[in-house]
């Protein structure tokens, strides 16, 4: 799957209305099981307890509007899913000007923007629009109209293990997480699980994988606390490395959100990979986190799991508003982070401790690693294969080689492959 | 006890004469014991060995002066304690000018103050005048006159423990030390003491104190070294942290000259409390060291003592001079002063290491703590929160989490106290 | 040995033809064992297997030139020995200018220098001149003529050690090795074994030596290799810092080239050296590597060698060519080294874990080690003494101690000597 893939994927998301519980979640997860069979469904019920929190009902909307005293309609949930304050309650009222304000959410910062808006934890009814659109509004009876019901449930998501099919298989999972659970929003939604279905699809392909690798997917916060409630333990004892996928399609600079001590094998190696890869890639704190790492990174939970995006989650200008839509992701935008990913995923695979097997440093000229007129020069000709034979104490480990040597990965893999067959390496 | 009050006990203190033993050491602690009345005061006896140094005499001196051949006293010790070599032996002799000047010292590079000098050491009789009187002299026959005497006695000092109040004290000490030794100087001498006087004041006052407090007053350098030949073990079996009072009363930048080490609870609990509380302080090596953390973090002591102050000791013009007067100090600066070491004992009664109590992050929704309308921006309105609560890991300390989120302890602890509160936090 | 010495010595080591093995190795450790009469010469014989290199045939050239169709010699190794290719075969052809064209070996950085080229490791015939030569070749016929032949003997090489002469030697090694294997060339060639003549020299007039002196000197590389083979354990049993010379002999900035992880005691002594003895010393990293610290350093054999040159070798412009000729070194500049390493030594033979015998600081005033009139500015009098008391607590050594305080081990020698004389200091 390349970048354009990922994007008609994304056009098939973006128009579902989604909430953290429901028909949406449900539709999506259709549509991506179309691309990926082995994914598998699963659902809690309604009221389960998982860790301090509550799975909560599920939202059914049917319609929802505004209308003025001619019955023209000022907004329609059916225009836009965003006009409706996720969770609102159902009302049938009509109201004055001055009421009607009081259910109507702007975002003062972005006018001409629906601001996404939520009310999970009071019940509440309400409608979002524009800043423009309120302030133009006119004196007038309007008719709030919402036919909306909470009814229990079920949370639904869902994951696959592809496992790994080397002879000799390290017994732990690389994890990739992605939500779906916002109405149509394209990069803070759809775009990660666009990206999580073409690394399904590149690691199928992968040969000699010596990992298994876990995919994710499920409603943002309460999935994943869900998620871990009910796998912790696996999570624990098989988690190499983690992967939060969010904001992976637009085209901005790289960004890298670390895990909360941000010295994890996931860190080191999305670092390893974005400093080669992109030179004004963006590194945040731990501080910057604002999606499911704060789940995977809480204290007891300690997974090695990190971010690797575009923009920021909740660091552009159009997150969390009706301008997050198609045209902020595109083809471009999806190949950057596939190839970011495939090289974190080949780094990852690569990253053992290699040991020199003679002492001293091996004869090069003999096995025609070295130019046989020596002369000024000849020396740095070689260099990422000299100085990656030089560290090769089997103490440090590839990713540790490569910060010292200053050499990319995917430079020093070909090296690796040589000499391994030359039985100058072996793995300690 | 404010600054206002702080002043005042200074401008009492100030014109006593003072050596490093005798009469002037006593008649300041006993006002400080007005103040203080737990203070308990001890004395060692002349010739006590004390590590590699002897408790000296008592200095005694009852007037001092030069006179013209005309009978004008050109400098007398009754009108500034200064003008004289500090432990100057007895003399009464009529000199010429040049002879008079082989007992004359001055401040070259402060030529309109009278320095202060003394000569412990080697026996000798000396005379301090400004520079500018000195080149103003001119050819006559002097009278120098110097009534003192040397004589054995006590090293007089003092020291107080003000204890823990909780159910659960820690067994552990802070520890504030100051001298009392220099004659008529205002920063550098009265300053310390007239801070302790309030600190103990404000200690008394505290609720639920977890530690003892240590206060211990004496002449510097022989002093503290005596405090310590005798209660070595036990400082170093409870001291947790410790501060040497110096220079309190000006109102420059502030000062930290860190223990030998730097890495004690001292030291992190003083750099976390002066970052936030003025930007502009003044970070020292222990190579700028001036006062008792010398004795205090020497090899073999090793206590966890720091210096905060205001001018660094050893380090502002008038050091040392008739111009370290009551104008250098001032109530705005000893309030300064105050303030952060109050800071500092909040942030140790506080500094725990605190463990959330549920796997994931806490629902705060329920209880109050996060907006019930979400949208972007609720996230960041309660940073500190959430920050604070994901650095809870229990291995961590308060001072660490405070470095790590980049907030300052005194905007934690209310969080603190509603995260005990509602049972989300445990002490480990 | 001074400068001038070490210049002297060069000239007479320059112009002899020397390779890897054979009659220059041996002609020219017969001259430097003039210098040094306990020097033992080794021999290696051709076909040993050492690690995973083969000692190779001794390379014999009685004769080499090219000829013009008139009998003009274009180039004559008789006049310089850079002009034949290393290792070259015998060869007797006349040729078009075409076909002598593909045997020429040339400079293009450099017109007007004969380079330095090698071929070990495949068998060919060639010639070495400047570019500017070549490139004035006409149309004629040359008449290429090498006397050369391969043949079985041996590596040589030679080493000594200088025992230790204290009365509680440490039973350790101070390592220097350097190489002799070039022909014609003055700074990376002459100027190591030059320098390790003179240290060979200094160490033997050393009083009360604690460490063993081991000098090393062969070729380059496979010389290395060849003597770690032999003594390995030995070395890294006894091994406390070790250095390669090379390139000792120009007046250009000091260098240093770190051991693989830049923290033996070795490389601490060599920064702290170089630090105060030249501010604009060059700092390189493992990966500028260019001569036997290659084999030292090599996973598995773990020595604490680094590197302490004038210009890097590999770094500088006339490096492998007819340019490095007794012009770019200079007394001066030998005698720069000299003053370096000299320090090295005596900062090694001083580097203790000192510690002070009494609590607290010793009383200074008593012994005559502080100012009897005590005023501002006194304590500052005795820093470099006060700062080394003050850190010497056992747990440091005196290298430690010198980066603490920012004082250079040959000013704080004479205290520690002090310091053990007054008993006030104890080795640990």
């Amino acid at each position: 799957m390349n970048g354009q893939d990922m994007y008609k994927l994304a056009q098939r998301l973006f128009p579902i209305p989604r909430s953290i519980t429901g028909k949406g979640v449900r539709d999506s997860l259709a549509i991506i099981k179309e691309y990926v069979p082995e994914l598998e469904i699963h659902e809690t019920p309604t009221g389960t307890q998982v860790f301090d929190w509550t799975i909560p009902q599920e939202w059914e909307i049917n319609e929802a509007y505004i209308e003025d005293s001619k019955g023209n309609r000022i907004i329609d949930f059916a225009e836009h899913n965003l006009h409706v304050l996720g969770y609102s309650e159902p009302i049938d009222k009509y109201v004055s000007l001055e009421e009607l304000l009081e259910y109507v959410y702007v975002d003062e910062a972005r006018p001409g923007a629906i601001p996404y808006v939520t009310s999970y934890y009071k019940k509440r009814s309400g409608f979002c629009m524009s800043k423009n659109q309120r302030d133009s509004l006119k004196q007038d009876t309007y008719h709030m109209y919402i036919d909306s019901k909470l009814k229990d449930g079920f949370l639904t998501y869902a994951d696959v293990v592809i496992p790994a099919d080397s002879e000799h298989p390290k017994g732990k999972e690389i994890y990739f997480s992605t939500y779906i659970c916002h109405p149509s929003m394209a990069n803070n939604e759809c775009s990660g699980p666009c990206l999580m279905v073409a690394l399904i699809d590149a690691v199928k392909k992968m040969k000699n994988r010596k990992y298994d690798y876990r995919f994710y997917i499920g409603p943002e916060t309460i999935g994943s606390i869900n998620y871990l409630a009910h796998n912790l333990k696996t999570l624990q004892d098989k988690m190499a490395a983690g992967f939060v996928l969010t904001c992976e399609g637009d085209n901005r600079v790289y960004s890298y959100i670390p895990s909360r001590e941000g010295d994890t094998l996931a860190d080191r190696v999305a670092l390893n990979v974005l400093k080669h890869h992109s030179k004004d890639y963006l590194r945040f704190t731990f501080l910057d986190r604002a999606s499911d790492e704060r789940q995977y990174c809480a204290p007891g939970v300690d997974l090695p799991v990190c971010c690797v995006c575009r923009s920021r989650c909740a660091g552009y200008p159009e997150y969390h508003t009706s301008d997050d839509d198609l045209t902020v992701i595109s083809p471009e935008g999806f190949d950057g982070s596939l190839q970011v990913y495939t090289k974190i995923i080949n780094a990852l695979e690569y990253n053992e401790n290699y040991k020199v097997t003679c002492f001293c440093e091996p004869q090069l000229g003999k096995r025609g690693l070295y130019p046989t007129v020596s002369k000024r020069g000849s020396y740095d000709e070689v260099a990422a294969m000299r100085h990656l034979i030089a560290y090769a104490d089997g103490k440090r480990d590839l990713l540790q080689i490569s910060e010292k040597i200053g050499q990319p990965i995917d430079v020093l893999i070909p090296v690796i492959d040589r000499m391994l067959s030359e039985s100058l390496f072996e793995i300690v």
